[in-house]
């Protein structure tokens, strides 16, 4: 087979980015499909210094990614960043930035995102993953309202996480 | 960097299929954009031997493919196949199906494709790019319909393409 | 005809849970429906004793809704609620839940809630019914907004709401 | 409690129509979960008796699924018809029509049909249902076609259905 | 007020074009809302004479739609025309196409027409109205599949139509 | 031609209502082109005394409107209110409601307004433009999330706005 270029020879990092709070089964199952795809995954929390309303603070969001990932270390790598994903990502020397789509709803926000993002950085390419149809509605709001009216999310959230939601609203 | 396992690191080949009657400039976006994530590009002419009923034969949309592509040889391949997608894939030993999206109506039979590949063959991946805005509305289909109708479609289309459509209508 | 087994042949339960805030003429449309296919329909205000921003209090809600149906007051009941509501249904012996469909932007929401709801009792089915056309833009949340702005609603919402929307926002 | 009408205690019927050809298990999905809502369920093939391109025949679409449903005789019963569904629905003293909603993009069709059998016959009420998440590629058009192409199909058609479907495409 | 420019205050012409097999009241609404915005509507047949599948012939559809429109014929045309609708547009000096929105899997397949239309003539612009909402199940292709299975469509279309509809197909 | 009747002539004036915090290319784009088919367009920036949370008050909102359309002044006027956008209209002796759409999602709320709109007054039409394909990720929201996070919209909105928008964030 002919060489490929340089840049495409390289380890192919991409970046997984979200509020991840908490991450679910849903965003598991996204980052173990792209590790099919790419050297190393980035799974960063995206965070606000200044209106964050998050149930978990980033440390917290950041610490429970590196438990479900800690078999995958040399692969996956859970980090946190404020400010703009395509700054991040070149920061990192990432070129790919990876997102779940789950619904058609997701759609044209994901659309406006892409567009947005290669305005501002033309080099860094979006790529669309879909989770599996088990995780359709394992939505991090949906996990963390049915947990706050005293519902059992077991098996949409890894266990860690799931000790922690119980934690969080005292039961 | 920690050196990732031996499937990570072995050329990337990804299969980007679909009916190419004829190749537009939205598709070829597609494929340059695809080009900063992989290695190899496979663009595969999906035909049916019993009830094809394009504009041009596989083999002419294998050829323009070939053409658009020429400075890019050894990334990108132009090839056909009938049959099912999965099995063509794991045949070129490629891990990965590369789908372009471009509205909410594709969204949902992207969808059910995946589902149903994944059912056929979970190894395989499928991942989706979005095309520039700039080729929303450059389907073949489309493309085909305003030619006929003596349209102009300069710009939605590679040269080759555009030849051959015209030769085709007669115009 | 064969007899049905018991479970089917009891008085068949059904809740239609909502915040309403208040009632429209769009939900006393589902309502009226839904009674075609079960023998009772319980209104059921959905509130939070925590973060409710509603314009009515649950009693009012509530009151409301027994005022509209009182004429059918053996096969409709009103009640409130707060919790899971697969939790309220079980203990109001009804085995089926009716959802409202309007819009497709519903669609999606109401499809994660169904899987949610069968995950968390997979022994209560969700329906859905679809509105009459004249309700397609009668939401509680737009009629609200057009009451605050000096709009008239009438023939939108039931007179007893009304009467008591004027009350509420002084005109 | 209140004794509920008359129309209300008798034994409730119900027609779930399609083409089903062939029956696939997101539609016995939905059967199986409309029989936790009615007495009786009709699960009624339609055809068309000068355009019908179906590959099974009406007849041998019923029987099939009255294969499936065999063990649930008395309570589903399979059949075919040609005409208006809702004129079909009346003769069966059926005053519900089931139908399955999977995508967005069935939703709009859907909510057009409701609106016109309403138009046609207004006592005549049309309910949706979910099929399981596991369904939502299970679709009889994909599924033929992915048999066509040497795709297996198990897990998505009941055994008597991929049988037939073996048969017919000579494998 | 300022004089507005030359083009400005001329009389405004504007395009409804579609296949109108038959015209429906649907289309009609779009129609009379249109007058509202423009000094002349023209509401143009469009056809394909090699591949039209047309239940009624252009001239018949032209015919019935000047019949609905004789009382405005002073401010509607009815027309057919074969070809691209912009050369159509330009022809007839109209600067503006009007489409009628029904349902959101129209949007996507409007935008994408907008956008071809405006790449082959940049100075034609196309405006989208909204029917009535009791004209959402209204289309042609339904009105004529219900009228083959002996459904009553008055109401849906205007008399003239429906006395044409019952003569094509023979009841 | 025959001369239509006395309201068409009359000139056409519409409004084009909306928050404009601030207004992008995007709006400008569908002004420019809605002045192809009306005499005076008004772009109206709708506020609410009570809970207007805009980056812009009312006032600097009109402000940058005027002045991006100061060259046009005759045909184009800045305003803004608060209340009913029909009693608006009405006022101004608007017959014309324009609305830009842009994506799938505003579909559905923008015909439910438009629905509201002719129950609060039917003599008043709403017409919908699409921007261009250049403009589909060009929302106030995202252009304000974008500068908050230091990244750079120059050619999303006019220069006054880029200018202005800097000022407010302190960059």
């Amino acid at each position: 087979m002919a060489s490929p270029d340089d840049s495409a020879s390289a380890p192919r990092t991409a970046v997984y980015a979200g509020s991840f709070d908490p991450i679910t089964n849903g965003h598991v199952d996204i980052v173990q499909r792209s590790m099919q795809v790419f050297d190393q995954v980035i799974v960063a929390v995206a965070f606000n210094l200044h209106k964050d309303s998050a149930l978990f603070t980033p440390a917290e969001r950041v610490d429970m990614i590196a438990t479900v990932f800690q078999s995958s270390a040399g692969r996956v790598r859970a980090d946190s960043f404020s400010g703009l994903l395509v700054d991040y990502a070149q920061a990192m020397d990432a070129k790919v930035i990876i997102r779940g789509l789950r619904a058609v709803a997701d759609f044209e926000y994901e659309f406006q995102m892409t567009m947005m993002n290669r305005h501002l950085k033309s080099n860094i390419e979006t790529i669309f993953m879909m989770a599996g149809e088990a995780h359709f509605y394992t939505s991090s709001r949906l996990v963390k309202e049915v947990v706050s009216l005293g519902g059992d999310v077991e098996g949409l959230v890894p266990e860690i996480v799931l000790r922690r939601l119980r934690a969080k609203v005292g039961r």
